[in-house]
């Protein structure tokens, strides 16, 4: 009763419009926006939502990692809250939607619980993870992971830029452009997260379903693959006397696009940069070194593909009189979110009606380590062609709207009554 | 009867020490050398040879693009001169044979010429070319190109380099610290043209040869292709989304080098250098560059070759929903040296024994020019693994003198008794 009371308050237009009015913080003229982690832009977004915030009452707080909270008070003052969020910062070529619609879609549960005027047991919170994108200090998703603990804040205050200025002192200049009241990262202590955000794929388009309901976030392996051979003289060398490092980076990729083609296409496998060595037109490549991206939901599965990784590898080096070298430069294990969280997801989403799909994350999230603190899924909406990380990403204002009441849905049924 | 006492004269330990003292100037701490083009070691090393030169009473003179000649005068002074030579430029990182060989052998004919007492007919010539490897001023082969009027003299002295200095300054530079008598280029009508090379391939040493008759220069063919796909996420997207140029590249390198992949092992397949966009591990590539360079002694197989290049680039392209742009940067047509001078080359080497082979030169050459001024032919003599371009260059004192044997035999028949 009260749900669908929740879910006829969610405003379409007054989402829309603070996504347009979020957008114009950072806009860039090709009709996205430039809005890195903890950057004058940054801090000018915080304080608009910590604006909206406040005209409704709404207490904002700022954590040591720069994470902000904007919290609507429950009936049980000392119940956990059920958090909900995501990021403002962006890439820097980046789109209006990505991050800050999670952010925005939070914000507007908590007016539409007021304009229902719906108390709920538990506070209800929005989160605006600090540095999720990774654009301009590495790691991302930064501010969820040192809440979770993920590395500690002590590493991620020493991180710098391409300029060498530290998070420590870009925080400190975002405090003093929008001063919060502190917060102490212990105290975060949710008992559920929820989280919505354009989808960034095709999958939901190309099959006209209104909301994904995510079933987890599946694991990435990254890594770096180093081929020697032999420079030589392009003119002059033999096809059996070279040892060509380019040759044989394209006979290892090859093998390795046919290891990973599987017909499901749930395996995404990317060589995404690439280096060589002397690079010059007329010389015979000594040096090759590229990246590989490679995820799957399943973890045992991504565990065979990188020993396959490793073993082709030195095989095709074998092969064309190269050596090679395979660094495993990153592993994230997927995420399964609890079957009793995607069980509230997916309730919410049906209760709207829509054709809903559910699958895992393709990107990663903030959710990804607030899955390590508390119980935690997903909500996506479609976005256009699902580009994202792109100044061209679309969505509609109606997708945006449908996807904010399955969370607040969602949220209501964690917060619960009094 | 002469020919023998030349041979004899040729004296293998000087023309050793030439190559220590030339590689002295500009030397690198790994055994190699660095002299760029028209650069103040470059200028050493012609006032070392004119030093030399003088020594032995040799006219020594500098034309307007900046090449020297070392003259030894014939009974006949109005003849036109046998020509041999080569140059004195090196990569940044080059060896001490590549070049300075030619010109070395040269001036040791000259020197044997003198102690076996002969006189010739026509005068003999040894040309130290400006500018072959092109390695600080584009293109290569400056000097001669000039003389044979493949480029006129004055877009040569208008080149700059990458740091925006003219031919025209850095040659003013080595006129003053390496002055010379003024020779006009329209004076330099050579009756015919020999020069000794290191084969810079590893086929002489491969077959235990001491002597290579270059039949010709292979034709160069340069090719610049530029894929273009669509960026997006590494992780969301599904391989049946993707526009992805290096999938596409790998694909388009693949059938290419099947394609060029003769079992006479002939044609020479390279692609050197590859630039990716944005070339960031997570994100599909959306553009792939690189580059082509492809070479083969028949110039019609070359002409086929190319347009199957650009057939195949469109037909790979388009299966994998990318367009391709294939750019012809370079055609550079085989040379055939003329039958009468490879004859002469060859008497000379049967004459010295040894092993002989007959093979087109696989890089280019200043008598790659010279061919177009008057008959043309080369002398290579082996070197280590066929290392060249670069510090380990090598070559032994044998095998160097054997060489500068056939040159002198070579240079004697076409200089013609008095």
């Amino acid at each position: 009763m009260s749900a669908s009371k929740l879910s006829a308050a969610v405003c379409g237009q007054r989402l829309w419009q603070r996504h347009m009015e979020m957008g114009a913080i950072g806009a860039t003229p090709r009709g996205g926006v430039n809005r890195l982690a903890l950057t004058a832009e940054d801090a000018a977004a915080q304080a608009t939502l910590a604006g909206w915030a406040r005209q409704r009452g709404y207490a904002v707080t700022r954590d040591e990692i720069g994470n902000v909270y904007v919290r609507r008070a429950g009936t049980d003052a000392t119940a956990a809250p059920v958090l909900t969020g995501s990021h403002l910062d962006s890439q820097p070529t980046g789109g209006k939607f990505d991050g800050a619609y999670g952010v925005l879609a939070g914000l507007e549960v908590l007016e539409a619980l007021d304009d229902a005027g719906i108390s709920t047991l538990r506070p209800v919170e929005v989160a605006a993870w600090m540095n999720e994108e990774g654009s301009r200090f590495l790691p991302g998703a930064m501010g969820s992971g040192v809440l979770a603990g993920a590395f500690t804040l002590e590493s991620a205050l020493a991180r710098v830029d391409s300029q060498g200025l530290t998070v420590a002192a870009a925080l400190a200049e975002v405090l003093s452009r929008t001063p919060l009241p502190r917060r102490e990262l212990a105290s975060v202590k949710p008992f559920a997260y929820l989280e919505a955000h354009i989808e960034q794929g095709p999958l939901l388009e190309a099959n006209a379903a209104t909301i994904g309901v995510v079933t987890g976030i599946q694991g990435i392996r990254r890594f770096v693959v180093e081929i020697a051979g032999e420079e030589a003289h392009a003119g002059t060398t033999p096809r059996a006397n070279r040892r060509d490092a380019m040759v044989t980076a394209i006979a290892m990729i090859s093998a390795l696009q046919a290891a990973t083609c599987d017909p499901e296409d749930r395996i995404r496998f990317t060589v995404g940069r690439m280096h060589v060595l002397p690079n010059s037109p007329n010389t015979i490549p000594a040096q090759v070194t590229f990246t590989i991206d490679l995820r799957h939901p399943d973890g045992v599965l991504l565990e065979s593909l990188s020993a396959g990784i490793h073993a082709l590898a030195a095989q095709t080096a074998a092969l064309h009189h190269c050596s090679a070298m395979v660094q495993n430069v990153s592993v994230v294990q997927p995420v399964h979110f609890p079957a009793p969280m995607v069980g509230v997801v997916r309730r919410a989403a049906a209760a709207e009606g829509g054709k809903i799909m559910s699958f895992p994350s393709g990107a990663g999230h903030d959710a990804m380590y607030l899955h390590r603190l508390c119980p935690a899924a997903m909500v996506f909406v479609p976005c256009l062609r699902g580009i994202s990380h792109n100044e061209a990403e679309s969505a509609t204002t109606a997708d945006l709207a449908a996807g904010t009441r399955v969370l607040a849905r969602a949220v209501l049924e964690l917060a619960g009554h009094p």
